[in-house]
């Protein structure tokens, strides 16, 4: 699901055009329309359906890749291309919490790119790897990032409510979530709490020092096609009320509004003021499927404050997400 | 959906037969075949078939009445019968948070029925208006109850994931949850924190001292026919090991298995051990519906350790609730 | 629903403007905004927000109106307005069958407009009711009508798995739908085995010569949102090779082709070749939900051939056919 | 899933006991609960938990063998048991239009197992193999079997509207159904036309002859969890009328009923009068999901009746249709 995302985002892109392919032997040699099975509802780009799929091998391939690769290959595979020189905007899990691999939100934390350099240092590679977070933290993380900026953070509860797109195709069978609820996720809790706390950590001598701050995940996969919904309680550190925490959220801009980056929403997050949003169904395209959509802010008995958080699995939590870091690194000269 | 929850659980009672069956005016007169549309799985009890429905007014109605009314109209209906010296247990949640009313689980605070004595005297009433809690708040309740006992609540924090029988018929539009989740239920979360300290709360003096911990509820609609899955984390008074918290559960007995009142489950929580457990295609009928089953037992990194819950929101949430009250109270010798 | 596509199809419409809106006297004097309690996925367009919900009586309105009323107030309604000299675009189906009324698709039978003048002269109102077909009746005549004009029919047998939106707000409760089929929609038959006869008869010396075929109406309700699945099998007066029957559907056009309306398909049927296609997740919004997709062709071993056909319910079937109807109207002259 | 059903169907068999398990070598070594991923909704049986699971090849397997085998395994395995002495009652589709192979509905032709002593010699097999038909095949030819006794078929058009175990485990991706249809299952239609010639046809010198009618089959896939709908048109030989046929089904009783066979329905064929039954919620286990339920008879324009009829796809279509085989083999001798 996050490849065919990748195909149809690109498709209509201002800076990136699609040329290269690459999937396992298995497909490689037929065109991309025949080998990908398309499970989006917008059609397989005109541009994409001829090209050839390739082998996963350097050799042909362009300086900027995208990996939505499964986990278990990743880690070989992205490693690969790194060594050949090329640019690994990945997606997998595998490198996220290497100290020398930037884990990204450039609405969050751009300035965690400065890692690369580093990574490339140390590594030898000729190219690099940059990896984004996994759909359930981007949509926590994006909703945390005014609060930590304005307030500080002490304490993060959040229980998800995943869409079944997370789980890729074909993913989850109807057996198995049909009226049903499924309170677990394998390995999806650990991602939440350590990425969270990378991702809202300070750059201190070239390092990133994790958030000092706990978080606990309660991950869930409900019936819903595309679009994570969140609820979470926090603890701030210095005093707030709730309506400064609408205020943070409607203030927050960051690098990829201020340069205008052609995948930046224009709003990273939206506080709609019904008692009964976000919703998957009304919420889950707001600018294009790049914003954060956050409702229901009240006080927490137990924490102190609460709310509801949604955003769009495959395309900010993933094939979104990459291609904003890939904007991000091109308007620092990481591309040229 | 409860009323016919309280006609099917009837069916085959050892000590309670249905006699009698009021509705709204427009009902009056009809059999209850024709009156109500059925919506259970199970068919409508023979016995029930040709019962004929009364309007909702006192005269003709038996001693012991189970209410399932709207709460738009359960103040004053129930008052009339409790005045006119029936015994109403009712599942509406009007009377629950009135001092001198029992909000009872009878697995969790049995005592607490004493309340009913009190009430006559103060309101005048030849009979009395018995309660069961929300039912989202009876799965929670029950999973703490175990914790409370053994070392004390200091912190909970719950998301439910609920089932759209707890809206009743026609209740949720399918239009509304298709594939979606509505993160919001009217009332819900007031209810589910105000009833968990009152039902955890001490006799003292007659009165009951509300719970003194604090509770946070963030409740959500999910596209799932019968069963609330909630997520909890819990702070305790004192130390515990997880294995601590599965022994106190499993080892959980109360007054209604003590005096093995029909309904009552065997063991009130069932701790499953498979990592995606509890679900409710699997465990929602569980003990016929009256456990709660619990599991995904670990430590949180912000409260102290969390886990899953889940309880049947028509049977052991509403109908099974009321019943096993009704059953309490003629252990007791309230209905003689 | 229908109501909020024909706002939601109005807000860019070149020809039209939404001006004014009218409902029940419940919602007279609020705003749209407050009255409607909107259900569309897309936003509800700024213009209509702030416009005053009138009561349903002729004063005031212009004379275009377009009715989506509920069929027990539509016949006395939508005659008032008529009487009053305005032009009733009616989706509902109180008067389709009357001999007088226009019942329309402008791509299959735009001649039967003419009915217009006739029931002008009969009724002596100043105004006049036009009516579109059943949103089940419309992906069946869509399909049908190519094969009438090149093959002539003899028998049609249609089976139809029908999405909840054609039930309206709040329409079809969850309970009765979830992860379960209802083979039954009240009338929904009738309407189709009658509607397919006006809307392929002929007309001659000014009246509607119902069409000579048997057709058949299996009706169902399905868990999609929008989107009616029909499967059909048909006999046809002349041979004909599968090759054929594609040939009629890809190069059927008619007059709202001919003349570009602005709601026009311009491929009123689609042809899908894959085995498995149309399904309503991947065909429903060709050509902006105003074509019918076909797919499946095969030969029936009892009638002819069989096909399965889709349409959007709620834009071909409903509020998109009544504008293409006002379309038709203005392109004629019956606007001015 | 098929496999899972015969497990908990013989838990508690009169006749047969579970001593054996046999699949592919991934498994075999594993006990049951091991190798099985259990997704029925009623608990993994305590009998078969410890069970060994075997290699599928001949040697220490019982006389009696139950075979739900995928279709591309089950042309080799299931003949080589058979050569071994076993008698094979098989779900798989591979054998089911072999001359000589008896395709059976107990309820329906009883008298085709004769095919099988033919199989014998024709084949010089020490066993033999004997097969249900497909699913959906069964809930239409139980609804047509009373109708082709008393009156004769000449014509049979049906759609069906099957649920998502008919695909077995993992199956249909959630991804492909929620919310959508899918008008097309692969090899579907063809084994229903053909299989429902065969069931229905006579015995004629110790052959099958097809019956003599036409049967068209248009095939869907719903998102049901267990239950195929269908739609059925028929022209019958001679006159009747609709009461004929509710009086033919409910009369209906065949070889199972007259021996009480221990999986037989008391009645094969129950006749729901509501207008909007069967459905899968209702009426799915009717008969513990032996029973076909049929409802809404009414005529058809096109051919001369039309219904709605409900089975049980993995009991009544699968499972419990092996079982009733086996049932009818051992009152046969042909366990001796």
């Amino acid at each position: 699901m996050v490849g065919q995302r990748f195909v149809s985002l690109l498709e209509a892109h201002p800076w990136f055009e699609l040329k290269w392919v690459a999937a396992s032997e298995r497909s490689a040699g037929k065109t991309y329309a025949e080998a990908c099975n398309w499970r989006l509802r917008d059609p397989l780009p005109k541009g994409a359906r001829e090209l050839s799929v390739h082998e996963c091998k350097p050799g042909g391939a362009p300086q900027l890749l995208f990996s939505s690769l499964d986990s278990k290959v990743a880690g070989e595979v992205e490693k690969e291309f790194a060594q050949a020189g090329h640019v690994v905007v990945s997606n997998s899990s595998n490198y996220r919490m290497e100290p020398d691999v930037p884990l990204l939100i450039p609405d969050v934390n751009p300035d965690h790119l400065a890692l690369a350099r580093q990574q490339r240092q140390q590594r030898g590679w000729k190219g690099m790897i940059i990896t984004n977070p996994n759909c359930t933290t981007v949509g926590l993380v994006m909703s945390l990032a005014p609060l930590e900026r304005a307030f500080g953070l002490e304490k993060v509860l959040m229980t998800s409510m995943q869409a079944v797109s997370g789980a890729g195709y074909p993913g989850v069978p109807t057996l198995d979530i049909l009226a049903n609820v499924i309170p677990f996720i394998g390995g999806e809790e650990e991602k939440v709490e350590c990425e969270t706390r990378k991702l809202l950590g300070k750059m201190v001598d070239g390092h990133v020092k994790m958030g000092d701050f706990a978080v606990s995940a309660h991950c869930n996969r409900v019936m819903v096609e595309d679009g994570h919904t969140e609820t979470i309680s926090v603890a701030l550190k210095t005093k707030a009320t709730l309506a400064d925490l609408v205020e943070a959220w409607r203030a927050y801009r960051s690098v990829p509004q201020e340069r205008n980056l052609p995948s930046a929403p224009k709003h990273p997050i939206i506080v709609r003021e019904e008692r009964d949003r976000p919703q998957p169904k009304f919420d889950l395209n707001a600018e294009h499927g790049m914003a954060t959509v956050v409702g229901r802010v009240r006080e927490c008995p137990v924490l102190e404050f609460k709310y509801v958080a949604l955003s769009h699995n495959t395309i900010r939590g993933a094939a979104g997400a990459a291609l904003l870091n890939a904007e991000l690194m091109k308007s620092e000269g990481y591309l040229d």
